[in-house]
């Protein structure tokens, strides 16, 4: 990797700073961020602005740059690879270190007095743009919104963004026609007396419409915003893709309706100035709802007065919840995953001897025979295939630089999911295909001590899921190891493998009570730096649960395990878990046997149901 | 329990609501909250306004008086207590039920146009003032100080601000002596780049200066402020007892010394006009640190410019993690608070079948036994003595209302604690003088695996309470019960039996690190309403843990068990416990037989030393 070389792109970019076709007065600094305009966690190349002006790429990061300095901000998982991607020009602000300084206290530390700092108000979410906006003012400075982003002012090869077609859903996949889904929100906004609810999020677009797009990589999800009134509909999306007939038939944009269902289309480009009209024509006591990670420019559209902000919007909590239509596909999308895993572990099993197979090859692999199943989209996120020391690179992405050669001497962790149109996965297993050290086997029962105790755990109704990370990881820390992420994460239905508002984490956050229909992934792991990595992930149902007494009828819940493929039982030291333990492995790895076996039955994939049946023999414990 | 009639009071307050004597424009209502001007969860009579104003004085609730209402929020602990104590003019708001308004929104819906809402600014919180304050601008109303406290006004017999006699601790109390901790003060301050910290909990200023009081029921505290600046000590206190010359020795106020260590005592009352001059006083970047919880009168002395405010002072933590001298005298206070728990429970046991002793009286003899122990101070809080039904009643007090008879028919709940110049406790044991049923064994077993998975829990350093909560109810849980409160508080060295910044619960709330040298309660529970409440509660402190691999050096952190009572053999259904729980119980009651053992015999408290031998017979498991 060498780094970009940005001497003559930063100049550009402080030209423009100072250019009144673009500023309306000079700027000192310009901050750009990593996300887009709907504060993906994913992004387009056309959004990739920080890492075209600096040359890193990694997934979180946020440049600034002044008339003198440029520097980058990024956390533990980035410093090498920023180091690397990055020239002379730029200053490296490893955050987490005790000695890194705050974005604000650095600009304030190089600002000259009274200077502006400039951002792009579609790209900074309102609420880091109040706590930089305060920060900057008490030193005697300024954060000024600029309109133009520069970095597209200079990008002079800067992509297209992407406009692909749409995928329509029916009622088969989603359960719910978008039509109640506008009713179940507008009752919300009633419930809290507000007239507009403005949907930023591009899964939530999607979800709303009951719509599919392939705007950005790993998400099926496509550019656009709407803005949902108690009598309108307005969904902002550009291109041809909304002349499709039957995409005109879904949306019924040709139907006599009623008029509150009748969406009007406008240009994608247009929301801010909408939303302005929308804010301008309020009458007292009219809200309009936002979520407060929404952009500060639809924010400021609204006047401060009339804003409604949650950090979780309706339609986030709606669609984690999901319906028996979306649990099936759910399912299905799961049993084929599985079948897929079975045929490539088969294989490694028998190639990896060779050694033949890298990194790259397994993966490619593990892509290969997932899309030769049915409703099969794309992948979910790039695999993480990682063996030996690479496993303990939680984020590792295998590049030919790094590529390592799978062997029968160490551990192969792979970390990976699809889109199918039936459902998301994510799924990783940890394996060995010669003999595992004691140590290798210790570390790997402790972490699924921790899988079976968040899987199997009992709670009541109403329970938030960071009350149950700890769960995870007390076997571990029995005996003095930990793993320095969090436990899961909610996971959408053929939608994005990472979504709010819920997940298990000791990172204090606000997340949402569990209820059944809500998905979640229970993935523990222990790294051991330079030498491997363990995780076992399932991605998990909240299901009702039968209790002796029930919690006074409060109710419990409980998890069912979606994802249906072996846990290596050679990596297990059978003595270090209890009975309990013991047959909660034998129980899941029946039903990996039978559901998962009937599947590759019927698909004829003979040799992989041989190897299932073989990995899923029953453990015994010796009393 | 007959309501206070308040027709009369109301009227006079509504009367200096509009008295411009005390108001520069009449209010329209006015807020009466719980605290005093320290923010203290327990308060002097003087300062029990609002129990005053209403007749309701359970320890949590608001009253806001307008001209035509009068309303008190509480929560779901008070909700028959202040419907009992509180006459027709007064509307109970539900606090946590769905259509209970909050006391902004019933503000705003009962107010004329434009109107002033007046509370102290000496008893609200700044926090609290910012968030009521911004409630009621955006709906056209104001709220203002009112620097005469109205209630004071009206309330002629209202008690004198005790002003009791102060208590010195020396180094063989407190380990560190005033100045040293003064010096570590500053250098945090020094550190954060403040200039001046200003002291408004009252437990902070005793521990700063390792004076204790007794102004305050249960809490070994006096009324006073400090403000600290890196080369002065003012400290602000009334009364003839700073000319005690032990007092005077103690504070070396008559030494010659370098003159950063000279106090200025000051009158409690000077404390606001001081600041304001220190407020005015302060160059560019001099900033001011106070808690955020610090009453709006003193927050806003200072300009908002030069305020520091953080939720936990240097202090706060400082206090939590207790020093070598401390542990020991916590050690010997609670081997001293076992001693009379065992007079206690064999007297009990000979007692409670003759059908003499009621709750009251239990508790009088647990206090009793307790004073006869060296450096006994007072209790620690009200004793919560209760029996069948009333045990369900989580902060149940013995009144000679519901004050119960003890019976060998039904389980005693006993929550207690005392003040010893060594120490602070805080004991829950939940016992049964006649024979316990299957389902009463279950539950008490069900609570104490809670209890030991806290106790004997193993956690990384750095490690937040809030992560160890669900362990206590994971036991409870698997069978679908639960207990509605937290698990552990903070628990100060002869001071606040409940303090911050650490606890163990499953509310969120910015709890800092746990670290050795903390203490903490460990008491989860099992409530069932009408019937019994269980509860094992012991003091525990974080120490160093041995673990195999020792989290890469980060090391381990567990509890060390400071209350040594035993816990009730005949109530554990013994099959329900894993050996290793098994184990724990016979650990902890070889430890209780040893070491309080010995201090009953050195007492010559045979017969209890008898009961404790018995009580502490190891537990056998069938396998």
């Amino acid at each position: 990797m060498s780094p970009k070389i940005t001497t003559e792109l930063l100049k550009q970019l402080r030209q423009v700073m100072k250019n009144p076709k673009y500023v309306q007065e000079p700027v000192q600094a310009y901050i750009v961020p990593s996300g887009d305009a709907h504060q993906s966690e994913y992004i387009a190349p056309c959004d990739c602005r920080r890492a075209f002006i600096s040359g890193f790429d990694g997934s979180a990061g946020t440049a600034i740059v002044t008339e003198q300095h440029a520097a980058m901000w990024t956390d533990g998982r980035y410093f090498l690879q920023a180091a690397h991607q990055m020239d002379n020009n730029w200053t490296l602000m490893k955050m987490g270190l005790k000695d890194t300084p705050t974005q604000e206290d650095w600009l304030v530390s190089v600002l000259p007095e009274g200077s502006k700092v400039g951002v792009d108000p579609f790209i900074i979410p309102a609420d880091q743009w109040k706590r930089m906006s305060k920060a900057l003012r008490s030193a005697g400075h300024d954060l000024v919104p600029v309109k133009e982003n520069l970095i597209d002012t200079i990008w002079t090869d800067c992509p297209q963004r992407p406009c692909k077609p749409l995928i329509m859903l029916d009622l088969s996949y989603t359960g719910v026609s978008w039509r109640d889904k506008i009713t179940a929100l507008r009752s919300k906004m009633a419930e809290r007396k507000v007239m507009w609810f403005v949907v930023t999020a591009l899964d939530e677009v999607a979800w709303l419409f009951n719509l599919r797009g392939s705007d950005v990589e790993y998400n099926p999800v496509f550019f656009a915003y709407a803005v949902i009134g108690m009598n309108t509909i307005r969904l902002f999306i550009d291109g041809d893709r909304i002349m499709d007939p039957a995409v005109r038939e879904h949306l019924q944009l040709d139907s006599t309706l009623e008029p509150e269902f009748k969406i009007q289309v406008m240009p994608y480009g247009s929301i801010l100035s909408e939303l302005q009209a929308v804010g301008a024509g309020l009458s007292p006591k009219e809200k309009v709802w936002l979520s407060d990670k929404a952009s500060y420019a639809l924010t400021e559209a609204i006047p401060k007065a009339y804003r409604y902000l949650t950090p979780y919007t309706p339609i986030c909590i709606a669609k984690a919840v999901k319906n028996a239509s979306e649990t099936e596909g759910m399912r299905r999308a799961h049993i084929k995953d599985a079948v897929a895993l079975c045929e490539l572990f088969n294989w490694l099993e028998k190639e990896v001897p060779k050694g033949t197979v890298t990194e790259i090859i397994a993966a490619d692999k593990a892509e290969e025979f997932r899309s030769q199943q049915k409703d099969f989209v794309e992948l979910s996120f790039a695999t993480i295939s990682s063996t030996g020391p690479n496993g303990a690179i939680i984020h590792y992405k295998p590049v030919p630089e790094t590529n390592r050669m799978l062997s029968v001497n160490e551990i192969y962790l792979l970390d990976s999911g699809a889109q199918y149109k039936d459902g998301t996965t994510d799924v990783t297993r940890t394996m060995h295909f010669g003999t595992p050290s004691a140590y290798e086997k210790e570390c790997f029962t402790y972490v699924l001590k921790g899988h079976i105790a968040v899987s199997a755990a009992i709670f009541p109704n109403g329970t938030k899921g960071h009350l149950l990370d700890s769960f995870a990881r007390s076997a571990l820390w029995d005996c003095g190891l930990d793993y320095l992420h969090g436990t899961g994460h909610g996971v959408g239905s053929f939608l994005n493998v990472h979504e709010g508002p819920c997940g298990i984490s000791y990172k204090t956050f606000a997340d949402e009570p569990l209820e059944a229909g809500m998905i979640v992934s229970d993935e523990p792991g222990y790294y051991e730096d330079g030498s491997f990595g363990i995780r076992i992930e399932n991605v998990v149902l909240v299901i009702p649960a039968e209790t002796k007494y029930n919690f006074k009828n409060r109710g419990s819940l409980t998890f069912e395990p979606l994802t249906l493929v072996p846990i290596q039982t050679k990596m297990i030291d059978v003595n270090l878990l209890t009975q309990k333990e013991c047959n909660w492995v034998n129980d899941y790895h029946q039903k990996c046997r039978e559901v998962v076996g009937a599947e590759l039955e019927r698909q004829g994939r003979h040799e992989a149901l041989q190897w299932l049946i073989r990995e899923t023999e029953p453990l015994v414990r010796v009393q």
